[in-house]
């Protein structure tokens, strides 16, 4: 982005800039999870986050397949936003020691991280719709079927087993 | 937060953390809105922001009683997700030059918002309800419920109007 020209001039260029930022955060994650695949101490939640790695693996690839059909560049631009929620993540898992309690907190930070792609993927949906790229938004809507799937996956971990052993 | 010893010890520890890092968010969402409000164009998304700050004021004053009723102090916490959210959010806007395009820009870093708001308060109210909260539990069930409302007019805007004019 430059400091003197405002570099967004069409929703075509906020979409891109958008995708980029999603790409970015979907590669900060994918660096993330193992370590919440250590930190997990409940077996069905080790193996939750190590399906996730693999999603969003293919998510990453389907951006890569978004990026080819609308003619531009694949890469990313800098994501505050991920960078800080991954940041508090990593911050408030290393003040917990108990097991239990960390798991529910690792919960917590993974649902902050979905929803943060579920905004980011229902706009670029919309935004490819109004574009006329169905193409795009098709794909795209299976990246944001998937992290909904996932947040409910989590919610049910949570009220199922984890925050009882937490508590 | 210490740096040598853990201080989240037990699932009240970590619920009372997270009440502080949305405490502390909401307060950044307060002190953000009236830029947001300035430089929406669209009337209906302009008081549409005027009517969030309005509610944003009232979930502060809300989570106030839920401290209060907790028997803790109402203080927030450092919360580098919503100040990474926050600043993305300027960063995009301050790229956008047409009004049509900088609505859309808008609407998206609000749904950003929104989510991370959903994540924490979905999270506090279940965890609230493990601990035999269920006084705390229906205050923060408040919160929540203003907050997907509020996501979902801001899909509406964006559909019906916002994301048509910027293409």
């Amino acid at each position: 982005m430059g400091f003197f020209t405002k570099d967004i001039k069409t929703l075509d260029d906020l979409f891109v800039h958008s995708l980029r930022d999603i790409y970015y955060a979907e590669q900060q994650i994918a660096k993330n999870l193992p370590d919440m695949v250590a930190k997990a101490s409940d077996p069905s939640l080790k193996s939750g986050f190590e399906t996730h790695l693999a999603e969003t693996k293919n998510q990453i690839a389907r951006l890569e397949q978004v990026f080819k059909m609308h003619g531009v560049e694949a890469r990313g631009v800098d994501c505050p936003a991920i960078d800080g929620i991954l940041e508090e993540a990593s911050e408030v898992a290393g003040e917990v020691d108990d097991k239990s309690v960390l798991d529910a907190a690792l919960i917590a930070a993974a649902q902050a991280v979905e929803h943060y792609e579920i905004a980011r993927y229902g706009t670029l949906v919309a935004w490819a719709k109004m574009l006329g790229r169905t193409d795009c938004a098709s794909v795209l809507q299976q990246n944001l079927d998937e992290e909904k799937a996932t947040d409910t996956k989590l919610t049910n971990m949570a009220l199922r087993q984890v925050n009882q052993r937490a508590a």
